[in-house]
């Protein structure tokens, strides 16, 4: 099939069609990839008019469960809703999170739920940069409210800060470390901290730790978007605070927009994400270099020894990488 | 000078000779950084015979108390004793850690003890790369233990990690907060915790404290040297724990000798920033290309405005790197 056929059914909101696309992006072949590229250009005009939404928190916390109940809402209010991940763990074992949809019980049987478990691995590096291409088409299929879902291991939430628009922090109450782990969060990235889990016997202990958090909070500068992050309590099994979290991410939203911090921060993330394949595709044409594959064993060797210090050695690489020849020694 | 004469004098134990020669490590000019990468290359086989010594934590920790103290025990036990820093925020500040030398009253009196306040910023990047070539020159120059200290900022905890054989982290007891802050930093980086300023009314808490951290170092996974870490009380004041710090240093150094760790070790590291000045030179390289410099502000600008995607536009730039000619659009 054309990249233009695939374009055509893409954006008459035919699933298959989004979900070949994505796997377009996926692809680790050359082809497919020129393919994706030019498929993700003629997106790119149709894309952006969404509300990202990512969603960070530990294996354990709730994220499916929540991302359904709220997914749930959005679908409600007559948005189309796409699950996405950034999974740190999907390069080695082909992705821990996602891997099972139906614990999004009744998203997964909404015709305007999309969600698209993580890739099975294959391409090096970009896992992020997969999910923010499969965020374009998403989006070019119509979908406007697409959540974002991570488990904040190393880079990872901060790759999902670089797409998103609101960030939320997910958190179990608990003896107090959790408690150090989101004030970490906060600082970094967070516009709102959604305590899970908070029904039943957890209410009590619940509510102090929101309020702990608040007041550490406002001990904290400003997130660029000039708000200290807010702390909402929720349990989605039980449905309480979830209307909450859905009135909270579009008045946030609806803020952002007229006042025009989405429209900068997104500029800001692109262009973070043009640098950041700049330094991958410059490592990746230093490690496919032929002179310079000839050469790396000799001076790692040279350098694991002693013999060159790791500088120079990586001063003769550069220069065997821009002349195709062996400097002079 | 030459930088033989230099090389002669600073081997030879010049102290003045070492200040010069770091002072050239951290030149910007071309010629000045031609000249350093001469003198560190003919120094590396003269380098290496040191214990390299991390010490990490925020400032009011009492690290310079720490490492006068340390340091004279060292000297005594006839070494010569050198402290260097890597400083995130020298870039900008002209640094805020060992600028006041005063601090390590007794260590700065010391004709076997050398000092270097961080360099006063200039080159782009590379703090801890100027760092590094320091030690080597240090070591060269017969320096045999290497006190490297970091405020634990950003990057710089890993930075100092990626170049010594031990790394201490300093630590206050406190309300609990301090101790969470340990429990991350133990799992990334550290040989021996060293609780700080533990002698009069803290002692009792500084051994609960202790108590507390072995319990939760035994759950962490061990280190690649085989071990936990293990957890000191010192008081640079009072002069407590000084010695059994040491002499745990000397301990651990000796047994990480015998059984090929520091070896191991070191070539990792070597091998570490060999492949990080490949990054760093690549992105210099792209940052000083004419015809990239020319063609970036416009892409940049149809990254923002969403004509072209980030992806798109960073392999339109890496063309114009290797053929130095725009492409066809």
């Amino acid at each position: 099939m054309s990249t233009t056929d695939l374009f055509n059914d893409l954006t008459a909101g035919d699933r298959s069609a989004l979900a070949r696309a994505i796997t377009l992006v996926e692809s680790s072949l050359p082809a497919g990839q020129a393919a994706a590229r030019t498929l993700v250009e003629r997106c790119l005009p149709a894309s952006g008019r969404s509300l990202r939404l990512g969603m960070t928190g530990i294996p354990g916390v709730g994220k499916s469960t929540l991302i359904d109940a709220l997914g749930m809402h959005y679908l409600n209010a007559g948005h189309k809703v796409a699950v996405l991940a950034v999974d740190p763990s999907s390069e080695r074992s082909h992705g821990s999170i996602l891997g099972d949809k139906t614990r999004m019980v009744r998203l997964a049987q909404e015709k305007n739920a999309f969600i698209r478990p993580t890739a099975a691995g294959g391409m090096l590096g970009g896992v992020a940069r997969r999910t923010r291409e499969a965020m374009v088409l998403c989006e070019a299929a119509g979908y406007d409210r697409i959540l974002i879902e991570t488990v904040g291991v190393g880079q990872s939430e901060l790759d999902v800060d670089h797409m998103c628009d609101l960030n939320l922090l997910l958190t179990i109450t608990g003896a107090g470390d959790e408690l150090q782990g989101i004030k970490r969060g906060i600082m970094e990235s967070a516009d709102v901290v959604v305590l899970t889990k908070t029904g039943g016997d957890n209410t009590k202990r619940a509510t102090q730790a929101r309020n702990d958090l608040r007041n550490a909070i406002h001990m904290l500068p400003l997130r660029g978007s000039g708000r200290h992050p807010q702390v909402l309590l929720t349990d989605a099994v039980e449905g309480t605070g979830i209307e909450a979290l859905a009135a909270l991410t579009e008045e946030l939203h609806a803020q952002d927009t007229a006042n025009g911090y989405v429209a900068m921060r997104r500029q800001q993330q692109s262009l973070h994400w043009m640098h950041k394949a700049i330094e991958e595709g410059l490592m990746d044409w230093f490690r496919r270099d032929p002179a310079v594959v000839a050469m790396l064993p000799g001076l790692e060797e040279a350098v694991r020894t002693g013999r060159t210090s790791p500088f120079q050695a990586a001063d003769d690489l550069l220069k065997i990488l821009r002349t195709g020849a062996a400097p002079r020694s």
